[in-house]
């Protein structure tokens, strides 16, 4: 190790050319999980991706580290091992939500056109009449949409869904012009036909949307969870799709990994994807160009981006 | 029959209330198409819809006929059986163009974000590593798109991928400025990664989607058709489809309807939909709202909305 240098643990996966240039920066590369001895334990700032995940509950045990820098929007799940006057940075702002919003919207209207439908009808090759029900498909112009959680990704929503001639509600804590405050929440639910969530895991988000909530939606409205699944009551949820009066699109769930034998697989109006709504073909270069600009900023001692917590 | 009434031959079916107020019109409902006698025969006016289809080979014993009113936006099929000296209109032009394009965008990111592959999964219960293969997404921002066709449809196609970053190119038989003329078509296609379908079927479009043009795509390029399954030569494309080297979204087909024994229905990376991208819960009460500001026009002898045909 190179006192000179800042020591880097970093996937071993990553795409290190995305980086770009850095000037006094020893990366280190992290193969496996519970490779924490030596130059990995000697780092001073630790990249989490998925397959350095493992790191976490050892970061107590090193001793230079300072920055703890996610490749996710969402953080909630490093916090309890994030060891005290750590800094821990999220990667947000131009790195998922374009890809994130596109799966947003891409939900939004295969449920409100039936596209389950029309691809079991594809797989029976049944051209109408031979499907015994018309599917019917909605349409987005006109709808209420609200967006709760108004940060790059409820944005970036909100940009693709304007042109559809949509109407659009947004929620956040921190309320400003156009931004409505959680406490308004019960007066916009009974005129929303689509709700969006898009915001971090709180104490102040966990179970938002509860029993209570969802009985204030009206019959056909559409619940797309885009944030994380501790939002949500999964069985109050499952409770109204099993009764056919709301529709749901859900990226994350809890549990989560969902188990096989969960009911809510096969919940009607019901469409499920494994939290990947961020993970396209081309999301890894923009989150380790993103980390690569972290990194000089770290280097230089500049203020650093997307601080979440910094004790 | 009333001489000082314009007399329409409408479905019975129709939302007529969507009709507004008519002065002088003398509303004659078709509930079968083989009811081609009496106040149906004396119309100067023919709606034709689905259930009114079956009118047509007897429009030429019309006597009073003057006007054939199609509440679809391509009317290829009728053209054979308009009688000379009766005018044919479609309904374009705020009727079909948001819905269509609604549909438009909706398997553009069904199929980049491979959807079909996601709701197969969630048919077995799956979630990742349980999955074999890791689902590729891809974004649209960034993509090349061609809308060859550019009416209402095809603008309105482009307002709602304009967000989402992508570069669009337009085709139009009428060039003007910003819409390449059709002889451009070759040197836009290596550079495609979607092209849009949406101009009318007519000699100049008939069979455009050829073995060649396909090749002229890149490989992973989709093809989406919503305008008439006769613009595709269907061999062509399931070849390519299944070599694995395309893509493609389809609301229309030839033949149509597509017979469930063929191969179309099960070629890989097809998205097959009904013929319904304009058939949304709102759009018939649209569509007989254009007839009816075409029939005010009519009785008031204004010019008329969407003439295609004026022998």
């Amino acid at each position: 190790m190179n006192e000179q240098h800042v020591v880097v643990a970093i996937p071993e996966s990553a795409p290190l050319d995305a980086l770009g240039p850095l000037a006094r920066t020893l990366l280190v590369t992290v193969a496996a999980a519970d490779e924490t001895t030596g130059d990995v334990q000697a780092a001073e700032v630790v990249v989490i991706d998925d397959d350095t995940l493992g790191l976490l509950p050892a970061l107590g045990t090193f001793p230079r580290l300072r920055l703890v820098q996610s490749v996710t929007a969402g953080v909630d799940a490093l916090l309890p091992d994030i060891p005290p006057g750590v800094v821990l940075c999220n990667a947000s702002g131009g790195v998922h939500d374009g890809s994130v919003s596109e799966w947003v919207v891409t939900v939004i209207l295969a449920s409100l056109r039936g596209l389950p439908a029309h691809f079991a009808a594809q797989g029976r090759h049944q051209w109408p009449p031979a499907v015994e029900q018309p599917i019917l498909a909605q349409e987005l112009a006109g709808r209420n949409v609200c967006i709760i959680g108004y940060g790059a990704i409820g944005r970036a929503v909100e940009q693709r869904l304007a042109p559809f001639g949509m109407h659009i509600t947004r929620v956040a804590l921190r309320p400003r012009a156009g931004v409505c405050p959680p406490d308004e929440i019960p007066r916009l639910l009974p005129s929303t036909q689509i709700v969006v969530l898009a915001a971090p895991l709180t104490d102040a988000t966990r179970d938002l949307v509860d029993a209570g909530f969802l009985a204030a939606l009206p019959d056909g409205a559409l619940v797309v969870n885009v944030s994380r699944g501790g939002l949500v009551d999964t069985e109050a949820l499952l409770a109204e799709l099993r009764r056919g009066r709301l529709r749901a699109a859900l990226d994350v769930t809890r549990p989560e990994p969902l188990p096989a034998r969960h009911p809510l697989w096969s919940a009607p109006n019901c469409i499920i994807t494994p939290h990947v709504a961020g993970t396209t073909t081309r999301w890894r270069e923009r989150a380790y160009r993103f980390v690569g600009d972290q990194l000089r900023r770290y280097e230089r001692g500049e203020p650093l981006q997307n601080v979440r917590t910094s004790y």
